[in-house]
């Protein structure tokens, strides 16, 4: 959501002058004077996140272990200071925007990948791993790690923990939350606890694992991550399929979920994305069609191969304009690239692009697109919608031609009627990039004045003082 | 665990006169006079569970609706009146014992399967379902809901969803956790909430789904469930193999393994399982024979053929004394004959069998074996050893030959131990059935001090009269 709280002037959060010297020099106790930043400059850098969004903290931390993660929530907790916790702080949520300034945890040299188990088939991380070296790491080992928010490259496993982060490859495998086994976390009080463990089955006391799964940091720092893995498939097999209607793409996801198979990518672009791509990256892609499908199987030789003929029939059944299925690794890329320069191009069209994830039951995809393009006419928004067809997790993307306030507004209303559209399709208001700060205005709307007043009862219990990431989920208190 | 609380002598806990006649004639405006029990004949029958575990209640209300719920909920919690939900009450930790009195709310009138949605995979229902209709009806639409707890064809889903249940098929497919995306639930003040929904991605706020899901009846009453489904694999092979030595079979668990096969079932079978199946069900199994496993595997035709042949070439190189395939359905049911009376048969042996599920990760599972056998020598139990040995989760049952409190206690230090050496090969007090009663003074030993403070804050958040189910998971407080 385009809602940006103006952030203050710099002069006004100048560190040392909120903050104190005695407590910096606490602070610079603990973590050693190296890894605590005050300078404006430093300071700034800690300020982003995916987002426009943008405040100051009042000081950075970077903790070495567990037990300084702990004396710097101990002693920011007597002091009702606010804690942000961080990793790359690519999320698309102001997820780790220090909004009401303070402390910024980040957790960036936690990043030792600490064990891969082949007999239990588990890994072991620190929070500040990038994703992709797990990914990596276990791929070597014939092992599979499947959650790949689009920012796997550069985000980190505390972060993807945090923000509950999905990916294409969910529709079949899952997302983050099904992945996690074990947690170890310090509370804002500074005591530390350790969440479930390696077994995949475990149901003694309350599932605290998922409940700090998604709780976008403000329940607890997450310090070890312990996840399942699963063998890495043998073959994946990759097509793109254009469609004249959008009916007609939805039409074959349909066909696919009722034959019994469960592609493990079912991208969809729509037409705006489908010109964009093909003036990016050309591969001959017809510039009037409404809608394209990436889709890929994947499997052990004999599954891949068997979906891929069975995919193949049900396409050559659809009416699909046009049908490419690679063949080699190149044709692979190829097909790959209008999906992944999506983003990119987008925001060469457009001052500002404003990309959401309200996600609906799988089946209410084609009534979501149309609801959204009606939307886009309604409010005089261009929109292009891409996203995870299989499992209903749209991205529209509203591109603005400039920041006028004016603009934002219409995009901030157009959004707003998006989600309730998501609401009322039987969805929900973010499939995989959390609440954050912009969809905190909508959190009652999902979950009624009893859900959220029950997340609140949780939050108070574990967070007294509410020092974790004050703002986010329940918005400005 | 064998503790058994001495329950109150019958005639201290006559009903009327520690619930008083005005409370049961609120109770029996809500849910009319037919479905509100208070002679004591009525409440003997709702004071079990599945172990011998026994308590009277006050009362036993049988609601026919969400709302009669909630106001049985606001009720109790205004009176402070312990209230105990339960389904079909065949759970093994003593979660559904009313063991301080107060109100049962047995949901078994709410037993409607409200919806399969073909389209978006998923199936709702009410919590008094029985499970097997579950699975019979989805079955015939070509859909599966793999979680099946031994319990399945008398166990209601809302009971499975309490205790977070598992079974044989877990280890491929996990257990009801990794199933439910969205609850209706009433929480003690009477507030109604939705948690999740039908889609399977969603970071909307704190994942409350899993937080009710195994909190066996402690954080509120769930009165509506919708569970993912999915494809009905098309083939399943069923194999018994048999061991000389347990290690052996050990090691055939971690070849397939290593071979990156995920086999649906895979359960391990004792020596003394084994005579005791042979003899209550004589298919030829070998006497002296320390192990067997009884191997599914399944998927589409041509997955579940391949997986089929890379276990039985596995096998021909295990050392394996016996291998039998089963050829047709009625092979296949000889096959499990003996899995399957495993639990009668035992009983048959003794005056009294404990069955507990502590769990280890999967690579420990023959060194657990090992301290199982070892600690039975030392504290003199006769125990055989059962279970799901893909996931770790052993069933050691103790079979003792009477029920003296000496006999008892032995039984009780004997599985004290048996804990401590799961939590030592870093395994779980539980992995399906629950803590409950039994295991509550072992919390703090799995969790620490600062999980169970935790757990005991979330608890008192959501239910701060602290009526629904006392005495369960934290203990007599």
């Amino acid at each position: 959501m385009p809602v940006e709280p103006s952030p203050a002037p710099l002069s006004v959060r100048a560190s040392a002058s909120r903050m104190g010297s005695e407590l910096l020099s606490r602070l610079a106790d603990i973590v050693g004077e190296r890894h605590l930043l005050s300078e404006r400059e430093d300071l700034y850098c800690y300020g982003y996140d995916g987002t426009a969004q943008h405040a100051l903290p009042d000081a950075v931390v970077l903790p070495a272990n567990t037990r300084q993660v702990a004396e710097v929530l101990k002693l920011a907790n007597a002091r009702h200071v606010p804690v942000v916790p961080r990793g790359a702080g690519t999320n698309l949520s102001g997820g780790t925007v220090p909004i009401q300034g303070g402390i910024v945890l980040a957790l960036t040299r936690l990043d030792q990948l600490l064990e891969i188990d082949r007999a239990n088939l588990t890994a072991t991380v620190q929070p500040g791993l990038v994703t992709a070296k797990l990914h990596e790491a276990v791929e070597r080992q014939g092992l599979f790690y499947p959650p790949d928010p689009a920012s796997y490259s550069v985000s980190t496993l505390g972060g993807n923990v945090a923000e509950g982060a999905g990916g294409p490859h969910c529709f079949k495998y899952g997302t983050t939350k099904d992945y996690v086994l074990g947690l170890e976390v310090v509370l804002a009080s500074g005591d530390v606890l350790r969440t479930g463990g390696k077994t995949v089955k475990n149901v003694s006391g309350y599932d605290l694992t998922h409940l700090f799964v998604g709780s976008e940091g403000t329940l607890g720092v997450v310090t070890e991550i312990t996840v399942r893995l699963i063998p890495l498939p043998e073959e994946r097999h990759t097509m793109l399929a254009v469609f004249d209607t959008l009916e007609d793409a939805a039409r074959l996801v349909s066909n696919i979920v009722a034959a019994r198979i469960v592609p493990v990518t079912l991208e969809l672009m729509d037409e705006v994305v489908l010109r964009v791509a093909e003036a990016s990256h050309p591969i001959g892609l017809p510039l009037d069609a409404e809608a394209a499908l990436l889709i890929e199987v994947d499997g052990n030789r004999e599954e891949a191969r068997h979906q891929l003929e069975r995919v193949s029939q049900i396409l050559d059944s659809s009416g699909a304009r046009q049908v490419r299925v690679a063949r080699t690794p190149a044709e692979v890329d190829e097909l790959w690239s209008a999906r992944r320069a999506v983003s990119a191009s987008l925001s060469r069209l457009c001052a500002v692009k404003i990309s959401e994830d309200a996600t609906v039951p799988r089946a209410a995809v084609p009534e979501m697109v149309r609801r959204i393009k009606a939307l886009a006419r309604e409010h005089r928004i261009e929109v292009a919608v891409f996203g995870h067809a299989g499992d209903g997790n749209l991205h529209p993307a509203a591109l603005l031609q400039d920041r006028t306030p004016q603009e934002m507004e219409r995009a901030d209303r157009f959004f707003a009627d998006i989600f309730r559209a998501a609401l009322e399709l039987g969805g929900t208001l973010t499939g995989e990039h959390g609440i954050g700060v912009f969809k905190a205005r909508f959190l009652s709307l999902q979950h009624g004045a009893a859900g959220v007043a029950a997340m609140k009862a949780i939050k108070a219990a574990l967070d007294p003082n509410g020092i974790l990431n004050p703002g986010k989920i329940f918005g400005q208190v």
